[in-house]
């Protein structure tokens, strides 16, 4: 378990500027800091995208959210676009010079796939793990899904601290405020928050426990013509299946003459971001994930 | 009855670039022109906002769909906007000076709120009570919806031709293809050929029936501050309630503190257009509709 306490957390929004709900409670937090603090450390919030919140677009330029790799970071002339820019500074917001950087960051998104509430904790660390279980114990229907890349090659916002998570809720469309994900966002904020204090404190009471992790395989894409039309859609069957068992076999795409296209993997997988908006662009369908049972030790 | 011939129908899409189920569907008919093809008149296909399609977008520099008023379109000094130009193109096109006008126009919508399958006739002629009434005799879960203004005064494009209507199918976020909504779209297609094909043909047996068919009363807005923020989302009891009765003291809103907002109208009204992307900006959290029956009478 880590041991060091936490001095700085910071509450972001606006990654993706279509993205509401977190936007929405971070501006509230800003009206009512009093809601995020916490005797035992400091509480930031940031707004991140600014032009594309300003906009009602996910990005300007580029996507935020791929610009914060270390490499990207040093690289000084790398500030043709908006994103680059306000990348190097956020990192400069987050890491400052004149005090302690940011331990944890809550990094608020959505999602137009059913993903109902989940965690992407920013690395497999003790303290990070310690936090996926704790949310769970709160809220069992919370899941938790790693991501492929951590650390320094990650490009991710999350990635400028050691600790914290992505939330992402779903399925709620961008530019649309749903008072359910926006309770359950504020929710696992608040409930994070208290965790960073019950560990601050040394009260946090770590049994051994399973949890159930969902980590990514890989990405799949629509079925394209040579150029690059989608030749069919997310099949109903699957739509809204986000962390379901998908067999091989079973349908996945139904093309526009209503032909199905199955499922051609070998094992079972659980397909996450299914039919999510944002992501037709970068070429991808769903995302698929496979289910494991992680042991927790006490220490 | 009207009892003059159909010539042209016009199948239009992407008035609003990110409503991507019509446009899917347009592509679709463009690439497979004998899917909409009947004997007895011709069928174009159209996609209205080129430009907002091309960059996922409702519009580039206004709404296109209140663009096309009489007086706009006549106005040759209202070229400003690339939607003032693009109407005037349509409106070209739809009324050329060498061919006869298109009779009736079939505009693909879809919609972030709940409100299924929904036909929004263009006017309450005849003609087009009886296209509602063979769609819902087909499709008893189609509703029927008629907006506020009719005629050349009308900004809609659906204005452009006496006969035809606006279909909006939802929930469906926007840059999102579902293939249910993808599914039900086309189906009504289909059946408004079919009406229009046997309307020519004198094939048409009509019988007196009656007809649900919701009216439009008025818009509400979000409560807002001074600035013009949000205070409130809608109340998660009324999200996706669309065309559920709505009676006095009923649930409206929920405040960022918690509080329920009641309804305070004096008697039961029919919500359609709850929580749309598109209408936050309209100052729109919904349109409030009253419930009539509507006796068709065979002639």
């Amino acid at each position: 378990m880590y041991s060091g306490l936490i001095q700085r957390v910071a509450v972001i929004a606006g990654v993706h500027g279509n993205e509401w709900t977190g936007i929405h409670l971070v501006k509230k937090f800003q009206q009512s800091p009093e809601l995020i603090e916490r005797s035992t450390f400091e509480t930031l919030t940031l707004l991140a995208n600014l032009k594309a919140i300003e906009a009602n677009l996910r990005y300007i330029d580029k996507d935020l959210n791929r610009c914060f790799s270390k490499q990207d970071l040093s690289n000084l002339e790398l500030v043709a676009s908006y994103e680059d820019r306000r990348a190097k500074e956020i990192a400069a917001l987050l890491r400052p010079s004149n005090q302690p950087n940011v331990d944890v960051i809550i990094d608020l998104h959505s999602t137009t796939a059913n993903m109902g509430m989940t965690i992407f904790p920013t690395s497999t660390e003790p303290f990070n793990l310690g936090m996926c279980d704790y949310l769970s114990a709160c809220y069992p229907e919370v899941r938790v899904c790693f991501g492929e890349r951590y650390g320094q090659e990650s490009p991710l916002l999350r990635s400028l601290a050691p600790y914290g998570c992505v939330i992402e809720v779903g399925s709620v469309p961008q530019g649309v405020l749903n008072a359910r994900q926006l309770q359950q966002t504020e929710m696992l904020v608040h409930a994070i928050l208290n965790y960073v204090d019950a560990h601050n404190q040394g009260n946090l009471r770590l049994t051994s426990s399973n949890l159930t992790v969902y980590h990514v395989l890989c990405s799949v894409d629509y079925p394209r013509d040579a150029a690059g039309e989608l030749q069919a859609v997310i099949h109903p069957q699957l739509q809204f299946q986000d962390y379901k068992p998908l067999n091989p076999g079973d349908p996945m795409f139904l093309t526009s003459t209503g032909e199905m296209i199955s499922f051609q993997g070998k094992t079972t997988v659980f397909p996450v971001f299914i039919n999510e908006a944002a992501y037709y662009e970068k070429h991808i369908a769903m995302i698929l994930t496979e289910k494991q049972q992680l042991e927790l030790k006490a220490v």
